[in-house]
């Protein structure tokens, strides 16, 4: 059984990134520019945030962090959409989600220039991936992809069974994953709360991705000897022994499936630190504009 | 057996439209404009092209026909384009597909307005597609969500087997039926030329959509018994009886399926004349801008 190790995998990613900087920069080439835009305070942005900044230093990027507290209006945040798309210093920029109810997310994601767009959540980037076309890819699909490249795991001909249908894992990773493409070529299938028969799917299963957000969903007894095992889920879960009073729990329980599959990726340590490394590749992307 | 008309079912649809064109009118509104441009003599093409300028007369639209040899250039057809999308009496329009080689297809979708684009090929419109966003819906899978709806076919929950990924029918039709809506909200599965075992797969469907292309591939030792079966095969196969020299075959063996199925579309008159009718619908809220 193998141990898929995202963490290992992300460093070598951000390790080759920089070697590209480095030399675009020896070229004198601008360094890549990431800007995030971060509204309020939730725990789980601000974490993403830092590691996402963290991530451009060990790449050589620049990074730019623009705050605003989560009473910000919806015009402000257009304002600083539109300055964001007509910085040319810019290369690519994110606005972390969720984003208060007061305001529209789609609204604001409708108004990111797609060429700047390295999330790939504007709807010009996720048709065009629909489509086969050139685009940034959303981070975490792209990452399970880059794993599954990595760890020579073959998908073509199999059945890839895909747990969630969200616009930002679910839908799509299973559009890459059925794609005429290596990683890719796989018989998919897409369960989610209104599948009846989701243990009875997955036993006929060669990879599994697992993206519901339910902790501990995936059981032993739902995993055929042999099966790959991508696990999306990072949900807080309470525990009293951790300083930060929580632990982060994905979608599978590990202890039970890790012995009968293949191989398996670890939460955390998985999927988590490669959706980081899509965001950077993204944007190295971008400020080469070899997209757009 | 259910025999699903979708001959009968398009002209009822049609005569709802003309209804609202009618209401339209009478209110001082303008009437709902189609253009098509059509490139050189394809068979196919000049059939498809006539009858959704047929199909405009029943509905009370306005249409124009553009045509162009098939040595028109792409920059001729870039500035036709520009044209319709400049043009505030045109409503919406088409490009007929497919265009000769030397023109490059993607390159004439991506410069048509979204606002315009009934067909729904616009990556815009395939990524709100995607993302459950009010959108163009593509012709051929919105006609056979409409067809389920007007049959009362229940989708949740159920095992739809989409066959074929294709960017017009098989990936948009599958991310339709697994979408939170009804109807919408079946598990999916998606096989295609890679699939090593789609007569087990398909045995489990309780819904079969066939577009792959292939004459009669769905045989009856592949369907479960009491499933639904919807055939958007349409290939012109040789057949001396007939006085153009071919008959329309569908990717289903109608003759052996039917009797064991509860509800098939035949080939003739089942999901074919339902793609006009999306046109039309799509022409419509494109004059009320409904959706941009």
């Amino acid at each position: 059984m193998t141990i898929i190790d995202g963490k290992a995998t992300a460093t070598a990613i951000k390790q080759e990134i920089a070697a590209e900087v480095a030399a675009r920069v020896a070229a004198g080439k601008k360094r890549p520019h990431l800007a995030a835009v971060l509204v309020g305070h939730d725990g789980g942005s601000e974490t993403y945030v830092a590691h996402k900044v963290k991530a451009c230093e060990e790449c050589g990027f620049t990074s730019t962090l623009i705050r605003r507290e989560a009473d910000v209006t919806e015009a402000e945040l257009l304002e600083i959409v539109a300055g964001l798309n007509a910085d040319p210093e810019i290369d690519g920029y994110i606005v972390q989600l969720p984003l208060p109810r007061h305001i529209d997310e789609q609204a604001i994601i409708r108004a990111i220039d797609p060429s700047k767009d390295v999330d790939g959540f504007h709807p010009v980037n996720v048709g065009r991936m629909s489509l086969g076309l050139p685009c940034f890819l959303s981070a975490t699909p792209a990452g399970i992809i880059e794993l599954l490249r990595r760890y020579d795991i073959p998908t073509r001909g199999k059945h890839c069974v895909v747990l969630g249908r969200s616009n930002i894992v679910g839908k799509p990773v299973a559009t890459l994953m059925m794609q005429k493409a290596e990683p890719g070529n796989a018989t998919v299938t897409i369960c989610h709360s209104s599948t009846p028969n989701i243990k009875e799917i997955c036993l006929q299963a060669d990879i599994i991705i697992a993206a519901l957000g339910q902790p501990g969903f995936v059981t032993a007894d739902m995993v055929k000897p042999g099966a790959v095992i991508i696990d999306v889920g990072t949900t807080r879960v309470p525990d009293a022994t951790k300083k930060s009073g929580f632990r982060l729990s994905g979608d599978v329980d590990y202890a039970n499936v890790a012995p009968i599959c293949s191989a398996i990726t670890p939460v955390p340590g998985g999927v988590g630190p490669m959706t980081i490394c899509s965001l950077m590749r993204n944007t190295l992307l971008a400020a080469e504009k070899a997209l757009y």
